[in-house]
């Protein structure tokens, strides 16, 4: 999926593809503006290998991070760095951030050097947020970019979009290109990114407006993390019962308390081969990281005046986890640790 | 699959069933006896329709329940009806029951006039108690039986078995005789009990030795209850934050957090047809049982010195429903009534 560094209207391939988003998202007067430069910012586990699945997609990627370390793995490899935020707008069509938490969007959007530090007037016409954050801070950036002018040389938008596009599928998934992106942002935005997010995962679900990806990241990862307790507080009872867990995960799963949790990622070891509760909880989506999710979406439920009982106990169960040293275990790990008493250490 | 009265050497379709028994669980001085005489005890919403299809199965029935409008129903059909459990146990070579709670199961094995009152001398060869109860009370009536010794002129067995054979699939899958077992205790006596079993289901899962039966269905419930509120939960958070239900279905059944409560028993009204959400909550598995069979997980709990915090939650959660007079409303109720604060009454 070669993009080189011509203009959209003189690549075949490409003219092909912009082709059905004139007649869906764009009007003749508004043509899909290109994307050939991409600006990165962060490049932890997860944004580091999203950069190189878009370079390696051809687009002329950028990067930015504040791990010195980080970005010099990508400079050794030629690919430009910056440094700042702001800098890497200047010389971006669209900017892709992946941070890890609500308080470095905000500084990498609205700080001093910030994305919009110039206003936007001169930045990019697409700025995609896949951190995994409360919708309310994806509104609050949604926001403050809609009030951007971009300069009118840049000529084929009027304003600068926002899409806020959280990831499921993990380190394994953001390696492999084969993430799913959970998006929310204007329809026509999202019809524009879709070549540039397919070329980092294989699946887009479309959430509807502003912060409605960060709503269904949250909201789906407060179900997970309720249902992997739930059925791991039922294999241990049915072990202290004095019933296996694997006779249990057979019922479950021909039953009503089948789920993801018991069907493809069992968190006893030993029940399915290739899950973390099978190396000793390594690998996976970490404690750490569920605690910090269910802590968002007990945020965002206070500050819609909204109560969540069991996603209250389950942040409690993880936090507890995380402070007895399971931070860095798979979030299956409350089986083994927090259940049954063992430690997995 | 009628058996007519004859003895199961003499019928061809019997003999030719009891042959794989012969192998499997008996030694040739030890052939399973016949069963053609059932006992039945309990006929309520569940208990009638399976005494039902035992008769229409060919089984010769007879049936006890306290409520003589119960019993009227069977006796005006032509079905002995007998006044005490112990007059049934005197006329049977099984014994099904099928009781409200663990309170009635222990009465009516042990209370007066109750199916071990004469020692079980003269009583069946085996006891099947298809309640749903505590695996601890399950296992004190099998130790029970286990004591009992037949009267030598029976013959066939030395003493009594007991199974604990909670179901699940409801009122519908019991008229239907499509029910699931979920059977505990000598797997000898499960064997022999196959064909009994499958005249009122067509699913027998296996679960161990005495009280399994009982412990993988209070499992099973409670980490159904557990997954229920929290996709109800997720789905009414996600509503106050802007996302419909039916958006994250569609995102829940094809990521982390699918469940049976997401994709076969949605709880939301609209997202799925023919489920109780989807007729105001009627029909289905009551919050009532729900509640009841959290509270028996709870007991089992502390009975063997173990915390639920999540079923504990859950448990709250029920008995609150109950109160506010949800109790005859399905279970998936709760999101409608507890988390969206709406009455569906």
């Amino acid at each position: 999926m070669g993009l080189g560094g011509a203009g959209w209207r003189s690549v075949g391939s490409k003219a092909h593809r912009w082709g059905c988003l004139r007649l869906r998202g764009f009007s003749s007067a508004a043509l899909p503006p290109h994307m050939e430069s991409v600006g990165f910012i962060g490049l932890g586990n997860m944004g580091s290998h999203m950069a190189r699945n878009l370079i390696n997609a051809g687009y002329r990627v950028s990067v930015h991070d504040v791990n010195e370390n980080a970005m010099k793995k990508f400079s050794d490899d030629g690919i430009p760095t910056k440094r700042s935020p702001l800098e890497v707008s200047e010389s971006s069509d669209v900017v892709i951030t992946m941070l890890p938490s609500s308080a470095h969007v905000l500084d990498v959007y609205s700080g001093a050097n910030g994305l919009l530090g110039n206003g936007g007037r001169l930045g990019p016409w697409l700025y995609i947020d896949s951190s995994t954050v409360d919708p309310q801070t994806s509104r609050k950036i949604s926001m403050d970019i809609s009030r951007c002018r971009l300069k009118e040389k840049k000529g084929y938008a009027e304003k600068p979009m926002m899409l806020d596009a959280p990831v499921s599928g993990g380190v394994p998934a953001a390696e492999a290109g084969t993430l799913t992106f959970m998006v929310g942002g204007l329809e026509e935005a999202y019809v524009a990114a879709k070549p540039l997010l397919l070329a980092m995962g294989k699946k887009l679900i479309y959430c509807g407006g502003a912060g409605n990806g960060s709503a269904a990241k949250i909201c789906n990862n407060m179900a997970m993390a309720i249902s992997m307790l739930g059925v791991s507080e039922a294999f241990a009872l049915g072990q202290n019962l004095g019933i296996k867990a694997s006779t249990l995960t057979d019922i479950f799963n021909c039953s009503s308390a089948r789920c993801w949790s018991s069907d493809t990622y069992n968190p006893v070891p030993g029940v399915l081969e290739g899950v973390p509760s099978s190396r000793n909880y390594d690998g996976g989506f970490t404690s750490k990281l569920m605690a910090k999710d269910l802590d968002l979406a007990m945020a965002s439920a206070s500050g819609v005046g909204y109560k969540c009982p069991m996603g209250s106990g389950a942040l409690n169960i993880y936090q507890k986890l995380c402070e007895e040293g399971c931070d860095a275990k798979d979030f299956s790990c409350a089986f083994r640790h927090y259940y049954t008493g063992k430690d997995e250490k």
